[in-house]
């Protein structure tokens, strides 16, 4: 008699897209000619850019040929992409990673949702409210949070993130063991700053907690002094492991990319009180639940960090950055208050009037045709905001903030 | 402070490679002009066939085209390639699956290794001896094992499987939860037959017992009633996961695709002695941690299943199995008693004079070059037994069982 993992009961139903999905749905077949504008998800539509096509095709044809041909290779990734990524992501901010502290992946969905396993169940997690749910649900079914009571878990720690506190939680005040930050922020597109997370790492160490940073926003930065890596900051490499992606980077959600730094420096305890680096723990992880990135996939995130990748893919993300300055200085102009969008994909509307984010959504739906994203769907204190994402064209994006300019709050 | 998963602390090292690697980098050294040829590794050597090239080669050009370009795709692998999965492997057999009972993923290690998550700690699990090491791993990692006395787990049960049992494992006498049964088998080359897997079948039903059925080696069956998938059996939807991989169908081991069968059947019980289906269970967590397989690769695996594409890997696994025949006879015709090498890429050779696995090993490296892996290596009950592959080339194949021929035993 098999038992189940009951920590999976737990689990709230993840009902946000699929709602939003309805929605549109029942308003599509009630307005056949209705033009929906999409800016609710968070997913790139520009196409993978010339460099990567290239060393993708090369690579393909590399599989068809015995003298070229590659089985399984290692689990961590073969050396050419782990030494472009510490040549191209960390050598130029002066950061020393050793090539074994880089483990490539098929996504930071993968890496966040399975770190926690390296960690028995009785630590407590602090995340942010707003938050990307996997961090949460990953716990969950590690049996790391107790039941939810009215969608509040008992046992997290959360990190309330809204304008009150310019969107930079405070330190939490009871213990902690592994606190999750995502800077940019996915829902609220803000960054936390350089002082602020150097106050994080001090506040880390002083309390020996472990800093899981998501960082698969990065490549959206361009306010000076923000920095690029958590290892930036002195010491981060004691406490900190950093989530990179190369989904929004260079537009592989469908191609399937990431990558996580374990500095050899961090370690858990044991119950006896003895220090466990987690760098072999990670390693060990891998190497026997994965077996590795596909090789046409690293050939194509290699070429991420030639010459022209890097103009290629930057361009595009000046292209979505645009659109993220249009979406902001076009509802700044109607007067209402918008935070993230300089630093990231995301736009984070306060709801005008004191709307929920339900109301607000179903009047962009309703009046003028454009998915967002409700700020309550990411958690308590999402609510009262809306989320919207550059990711759309320019046109698109141009059309849907003329509409919304034409609404009365 | 963050305490570890403590259970990682009972991981036994896992040397057996890495230790062959060192012997053969010690003979070269000491041999610079040695003609080495490998038959120890478990990974394909032939090149991906056109079908799956051209089909690669065609999804890596729509990536690259706005009109034509992939982002996020569904966790559980576009329908299209679900749809193959179900028509190629399923309904040929008189099987009914459905769509949302196929998951796409990255590899059958990573399968094999994420699905005891669904389980509690306390499950006994039943693994044979000789094994391939994820499923004992991943559930050390899991905490269900209790520590290793002697490299032997005091909770786990093993089922010995050797010629004295003919490869086919007894039911376990202890109480069990969940078995792992791998059919081919690696590391032994043998099949378990349609009459024993029926057995199998019944007896987990009349024991409430889980059957993780790998059979990642499917490809190679070629001998008559040999069931292709555990679906075959009746009943086996009410207790059977089955794990299929085009690793070694279409020598898929560097491009990864891989799929799960969770019937919706099939059910776990919580404490309070409710049944909870796995197949949602499995969905969510497969949602949760994981963002799906890379579009061109899902494109890649379809074309596995054109005309095309069925006859040019059928091809590659003929050549594969005609290597097994030429190792195999080749042995035989000198005395030597072999196993498996008939539905399955590899050879079990039962090791001459009592001589252990590792005595036998040096022979083979010493005296005529070749590289194998010592059978104890697997698992205590693998010791007087060494693994040969199939997966070099006919030409290395045929060299290596003629310089084989010239030892004296
Ligand atoms: C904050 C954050 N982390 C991680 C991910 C997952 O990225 P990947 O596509 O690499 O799995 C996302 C994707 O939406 C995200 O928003
Ligand atoms: C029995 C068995 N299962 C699963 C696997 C892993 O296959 P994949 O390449 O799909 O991860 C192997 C690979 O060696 C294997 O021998």
């Amino acid at each position: 008699m098999a038992n189940i993992n009951e920590n999976y009961l737990n689990l709230q139903g993840s009902y946000l897209f699929a709602d939003i999905a309805k929605k549109v749905a029942d308003y599509q077949a009630a307005h056949a000619d209705a033009d929906i504008i999409r800016l609710g998800i968070g997913d790139v539509t520009l196409p993978l850019v010339p460099a990567v096509i290239d060393a993708m095709s090369k690579a393909v044809q590399e599989m068809g040929k015995a003298e070229t041909f590659r089985g399984y290779g290692p689990e961590q990734g073969y050396d050419f992409l782990r030494q472009a990524i510490i040549d191209g992501d960390y050598k130029p901010l002066g950061i020393k990673i050793a090539p074994d502290e880089v483990f490539v992946s098929d996504g930071a969905k993968s890496d966040v949702g399975n770190i926690q396993e390296l960690f028995s169940e009785d630590n407590i997690i602090a995340i942010t409210d707003p938050v990307y749910p996997v961090y949460l649900d990953s716990n969950v079914m590690g049996g790391r949070t107790g039941e939810a009571v009215d969608g509040i878990f008992q046992k997290v720690v959360y990190l309330p993130t809204s304008a009150e506190n310019n969107f930079s939680p405070e330190f939490p005040t009871e213990h902690v063991d592994i606190v999750y930050l995502c800077s940019p922020n996915n829902p609220t597109g803000t960054v936390l700053s350089r002082t602020r997370l150097a106050e994080w790492i001090n506040w880390c160490k002083e309390n020996d907690v472990i800093l899981m940073f998501d960082s698969a926003y990065e490549a959206f930065i361009s306010t000076d002094d923000t920095v690029h890596s958590i290892y930036e900051i002195e010491g981060a490499r004691e406490v900190a492991i950093e989530f990179r992606s190369f989904s929004k980077t260079a537009g592989f959600t469908g191609t399937r990319c990431a990558y996580a730094v374990v500095p050899k420096e961090i370690t858990g305890k044991t119950k006896s009180g003895e220090r466990q680096a987690l760098n072999p723990m990670w390693n060990r992880r891998q190497c026997t639940k994965f077996n590795g990135v596909p090789y046409i996939i690293q050939r194509g995130a290699e070429a991420v960090y030639t010459k022209e990748g890097r103009e290629q893919t930057r361009t595009n993300i000046a292209y979505y950055k645009e659109n993220a300055r249009i979406i902001k200085e076009g509802l700044e102009s109607i007067g209402l208050t918008v935070y993230g969008g300089v630093d990231a994909p995301y736009i984070w509307l306060k709801t005008p009037e004191n709307m929920t984010s339900w109301e607000l959504f179903d009047i962009l739906l309703e009046k003028v045709q454009i998915v967002s994203t409700p700020g309550s769907g990411f958690g308590p204190h999402g609510e009262g905001y809306l989320r919207l994402t550059s990711f759309g064209s320019r046109e698109n994006t141009i059309r849907a903030v003329e509409r919304i300019k034409t609404l009365q709050f």
